[in-house]
């Protein structure tokens, strides 16, 4: 684990702990040298650190044939193409870099882009704590657009509100109406809406704690060695 | 039944045919003579016709001390008095006028009042088919404005929102937010959304057919002749 | 269309007759010609006849090159095979037999199947009316086996139960918990369940009347043609 | 605070002293001597101990004519009638105890019992993660004891079911339905749905952390001055 003293990271390892087929090999934080890996002979390296160092985490791991799971946010497409160019010349190994892992998030995106064509109407609803600064949430406004693109060709959702009160019928993104509902009680939530002549289709996602991304993390470490090279994001691995 | 050919009318009849407790003595619509009623010893008419009738109709039935349901609308502050006046002439008559007798929506409007000062948050979304002109509905604005009401002398529901695109949070309803959702396959449905430290409560109705307000219309007919004098409202009956 | 007179038949021709794209040629009821589908060049046939009907339907409508969309019952292993054995002759023609027709419901169960794997529970709750005889309902039986057969490998869903009541943890369906609820106001809903470390991905499926079928219907009609020979489902034509 | 250093304890005294209108005096544990509540001139004291000396704090309190919040459980009806006979000889002395204090779940079985008459079908759905060992849970079992008491005299809830699987139709609770479901990723949950001819009403609760009990707590320190003498639940604070 890179980060291993950071929350996540430590969250992690109770994760690869309490798993029957994985074992925890080495933890490097801030300080601690990245021979630590070859030394112990780690074959993946999860790592949830900081764009100022995961460039120089990445280029170590792979010249080591060691796989990578990638966390860290901030991999622009000159970074991506680096790690692209790194890899080139060690065809083994392997490095998966997600922005989300948790698995239920991206699942219910993905089902929301496959169901977008076949109905007449789609919306979002989401729900958060009252904390959060934006509206709609990253993902909703995420999740909205790759819906938008699905029905590319198609009519927009039909709608005759003719006369109301402003807001009422929440964000356009991209001619998707997103709806922002903030409760004490809650965290994080999103509901997508779908609808045709007599039925409806919702793909609910609940988010109750911090560590949901560790299914997600603990499947990528499973099966990066699986796909020689570079994958962004878990869908690959998910098989839709 | 005064308006028994109607839609409305016919599906009450339908409704008082189908109980074990009621007998349907006689309908009676546009042409018909209200003596029907006295001929045949109706103890309760229901009346759902047409603002243009229906104080000649609950004149007729008062004087006959036949007690009345009325479902039509159109009910101004003098028309009210003028009902309570002939009533005072009758002391045993008993007249009820409500707006809504959909059982589930009357409840669930009482049970927002009654929650709303025990939590830091509320917000309302409806959603309805989308040939709906106005945003939001009738039945949320006017449950945000009883929840509003019922929270005065209370902080606001705490909301964070710094960024965003406008409308995502909804329309203000003083004060409390409500969401409009429009969706081909679903008919009327809202739901009431309180929180605060750790938990949510959420109450959620679902009218999906037109004939939702007989079970309300058969529990005032029931009991309307408990209640002398006028009643507004099926919320008195429901003991709440 | 074959079976126009009936319920089903005379809903799909008022969705043929609403679709810009498509054009009504001719209905078809017993005592009715099939050649009124020659005689006015029709390319798609839609038959929700009878099983003592359906194959006589299919043998003159491959012969004759018609296309056909078929939602009659009844279809067994051998009558499969007849089917395919007519097309053999016929390379063109397309015929597409389906159990179910409601966009919502198959996608629901596809996207079911899809998640089975990538969660540690699943469970699944339907809920009907309260005329409905048998309970789980044939869908969520079905969509129980689905998760099953993927799940094939992987643990059960944990439950701790010790102690308690008689069915309170539902119905199993190999190794998966199907709850049915059933309820006045109802028609015909259901929620698949899964849950994983911090989080839950639910897929709800409301049906609220009798024709959530026209949409897949017209979808079959519009893409049958692409597919020569024997398509089973319309899976196939939602590309997941 | 009693029971100050226990989990419970820490989380109420981070409540009240987060409350403007609150202010914290003292927190006493095991080995801790009472009288610092009345050197501090405390007005309230809350009180989660333990069943072996509740009663002991109970009696200092009253004495002292200190008011007493109590969440300690074991009051048996021999306990309650001491706690009277205390009260009796300290007519200004109030003491709350109550089983709940999680607002939301108080009122959810409020309003499930206000509306059980009303509707022709009622049924009860919770759900928890998969660590708990009873089935149902005792709060859905006793929800649907209040139903059925609430109920006494009406039809159970139509049921036409005739063939099936063991368990589909839930645990048989007085004659009221309840489905337990058992999910990673739940934490506390449970729905009661109502429905009756074209119409449901869904009351749902949502625990997510063990915090839920502090507004609860606090709204009785607010008032339980108003009420000398002894209040069992929080239900009579919240003027339902």
């Amino acid at each position: 684990m890179l980060g291993a003293k950071g929350k996540v990271g430590a969250t992690i390892v109770e994760g690869v702990e309490a798993a029957d087929d994985l074992t925890f090999t080495a933890g490097v934080d801030a300080g601690d040298a990245l021979s630590l890996f070859t030394d112990t002979d780690t074959q993946v390296v999860v790592d949830f650190t900081h764009p100022s160092v995961v460039m120089d985490n990445l280029k170590f791991l792979i010249e080591n044939g060691i796989h990578a799971v990638v966390g860290t946010t901030g991999f622009t497409d000159e970074r991506i193409a680096q790690v692209r160019q790194w890899l080139s010349a060690k065809p083994d190994a392997a490095v998966l870099i997600a922005p989300n892992f948790a698995i239920g998030a991206v699942l219910s995106m993905q089902f929301a882009k496959q169901a977008a064509r076949f109905f007449e109407s789609v919306e979002v609803v989401e729900l958060h704590h009252p904390h959060k600064a934006d509206a709609p949430s990253g993902t909703a406004a995420r999740t909205a657009r790759l819906i938008a693109e699905a029905r590319k060709g198609l009519p927009l959702s039909p709608d005759a509100t003719s006369t109301g009160i402003d807001g009422a019928r929440g964000a356009d993104v991209d001619g998707v109406r997103v709806h922002s509902v903030r409760l004490a009680g809650l965290v994080a939530h999103q509901e997508v809406l779908f609808g045709t002549q007599g039925e409806t289709l919702t793909i609910r996602h609940d988010s109750i704690d911090r560590t949901s991304f560790v299914p997600g993390v603990l499947l990528a470490v499973r099966h990066v060695a699986e796909r020689p090279g570079l994958t962004v994001g878990i869908e690959p691995l998910l098989d839709l």
